[in-house]
Formats: structure tokens, sequence, C-alpha cells
């Protein structure tokens, strides 16, 4: 007997791949069901349209990619500007070639999709808050605990720091060079720093 | 009797507005010749496939659009420093509502065909580095001028600034909110300052 939660995951995953690699238009359910163990019938018993399944990839799958990425790791740094950049650098050093020439999902399926489909839009415009809005929790924390100048405003560099993350990624994408990535991620370091109050290799954890 | 370079120009105005509606899959030739005053035989005098005319935006259309925007204006600023911010702030204020939803040519057109067409990918590769060659001589000249602390690098400042003007245009796309431009300009605009030597109030032309 299937575990239908498992069964969904796998199909959500598989689907994930094949748009991330082809774009949403450009891959059909019967190449979905192809990449799991299901049926067709099988299949839309979990997704009753494409686009069904397409608002399921950004509810679950984009939203928990910007938790696991860039937000979670976060907690594990007394200074949370510290946390910002360093996650930035692993995240660069980590990324495959591969992935740097398909550039971010979000990215790809909100160009994609987000002028075509309304609801679409507002999925991966509510993914897109997340990360803001989560960045800001510890930005906020970052200037309650003396790491940033009293005068920073946490929404307005949340804002800017997502920019940036989103930004970077689609700038190598179009240039093909990953030394774009360092020399973005030397700048992102010095405007975090020149808003910080005290010399961050001071504060790391 | 027409004058070719003229029809030239108006078939790569009707294409470039329609394809920045609705992307260069969903254009035909058909509609962009329903756009101009042409027969399709005479069309094809011009440009002998769609792509070639794609390949002619990027060369012509974008390039130009890029220096009009952001490069030229910044000749008549006395600190290029100051005159980046200033043409940043311009480019929001002159923004029609329904270019903020369509978001920026170059960065859809890339999304669109980097990853499908290598002809189009180094084309629009071009355009990009165009554009970041040429703020990077005003950041230089900047630096040249004492607008600028003496070890900034002008190559990694202008490739911050051109990923900045081509991100704030897609965050602003999926979010939907103008008052996130804003946001972004004052962050570009304290980044700026936190690199530049003397207070820019003093400096400004």
């Amino acid at each position: 007997m299937r575990d239908p939660e498992r069964t969904r995951a796998s199909i959500l995953g598989a689907a994930f791949d094949e748009i991330y690699h082809r774009g949403f238009h450009d891959t059909s359910v019967n190449e979905i069901v192809g990449k799991t163990t299901l049926t067709k019938g099988a299949f839309f018993h979990y997704f009753s349209t494409k686009n069904d399944l397409g608002y399921a990839i950004a509810d679950e799958v984009l939203k928990e990619m910007v938790l696991e990425r860039w937000i979670r790791p976060l907690a594990a740094y007394k200074n949370p500007v510290q946390g910002i950049i360093s996650r930035f650098r692993k995240i660069i050093e980590s990324t495959p070639d591969e992935h740097m020439a398909l550039g971010c999902p979000l990215n790809n399926l909100t160009q994609e999709m987000s002028s075509v489909d309304p609801v679409f839009r507002e999925k991966l415009r509510a993914v897109m808050q997340l990360w803001i809005s989560e960045t800001e929790k510890y930005l906020t924390k970052a200037r309650e605990q003396g790491y940033l100048k009293p005068d920073v405003n946490p929404r307005q560099v949340a804002e800017f720091v997502v920019m940036v993350e989103e930004g970077a990624f689609a700038m190598v994408k179009n240039l093909r060079d990953k030394k774009v990535y360092w020399s973005l991620y030397g700048s992102l370091k010095g405007y975090l720093e020149s808003i910080s109050q005290k010399p961050t290799e001071q504060l790391s954890a």
C-alpha cells in the first residue's frame, strides 16, 4: 500500500525538477508522470490539473526551499548579519555550475507565469514575501542586539538583501561567469558592514 | 519611395513593443507585420527569420535603451556617483505602472531565450556587459576625481549597481508594489554613499 503523503511529495519533487530544467509551459503532465512510478490516473488523484500542481510547487516546494536555504541556517549565528553574509557565501560555494546556468527557480517561474496567471502570481509573491519577512525578523533581532546601527530600517534592508540574493542568480545566469557571484558577494558584505555597528569579526558566533 | 533605414527602425520598434508585452515565443511575424504598414514579403526583405529580428532587437534596440536610459545622462553630473543615484530615482519616477508589471525588457528576454538559443544568449550577454563596462568607466572617473574611496574597485561596484538596477525591476514585477522601488533606491543610495569619500551633498553638480 502506498503512503499518500510520500507519493504526493515524490510527484512534487519530480515535477519541480522537470519544470526547473524546462519551464512550466514546456513540461507536460505525461513527462512528470514518466518520472514517477505512478499511472496518469493515480497522478490526477493528487493534482486535478497541471496548474494545481504548479500552485503546490509554489506553496510547498519553493517556500520550503527558501526557508531551508536562506532562513533556518541563520538561527545558528550569534550575529544574524554575519549569518546572512555567511549563508550567501555558502550558497555560492555549493551551487553546481548547472544550476548557475538555470538560475533561481522562483525567479524563473515568476518570469514565466506571473503575467499569465493571477493565482500563480499571488502564490509566487507569497514566497517572496515570506523570504523578506523572515529575513526582516533576523535583522530586527540584530538591531535589538546592537549589531546594526539604531537608525537602520530592518524591512528596507530585508528587501534589499533578498533582491541581491535573487538578482545575483539572475545576473550570473545571464553572464555565465561565476566570478561575478564573488564580486556581488563582496559588495553585499561591504553594504551590510557599512550599516553594522561593531566590526563583524568581533561578533561572529 | 521608402527610406530603408526608417522602415527597418519602424519594424524593430513594433517588434520590440509586441515582444515586450507578450514574450518572444508568443509573438508571431504576422502580428509584427500587422503593426507596420508593410507586407509580409517586404518584412522578410529586412529580416529573413524571426530570430534575426530578435538578434537585431538585442544588438540595436536594447543596447540603445541601456545607453539612453542609464549611461549617457551620467555625463551631465560633476560627480558620477551622484549621477547614478539621480538616474535611478528619475527612472523610478518616470516608469509607468504598466511597465512595472511587465518588468525589464532585457531581463525578460534573457529569462525566455538565453537557455534556448546560444546566439541570443551571447547577444543579451553583450548588452549587459556594455551596461556594466560603461557604468565602470564613470565609476573609474569618480574614483580618479576623489569622489570614491581609493580602495574602491570600479568594476566590482559597476557589477553591483547594474545588478541592483536590474534586480529592482524584477522584484517590483513580482511584488507589484511601487513602494519597494523606493526602499531599494534608499539602500543603493546608502551603499554608494558608504563608499564615497566626501558627503555627496557637497559634491553634486
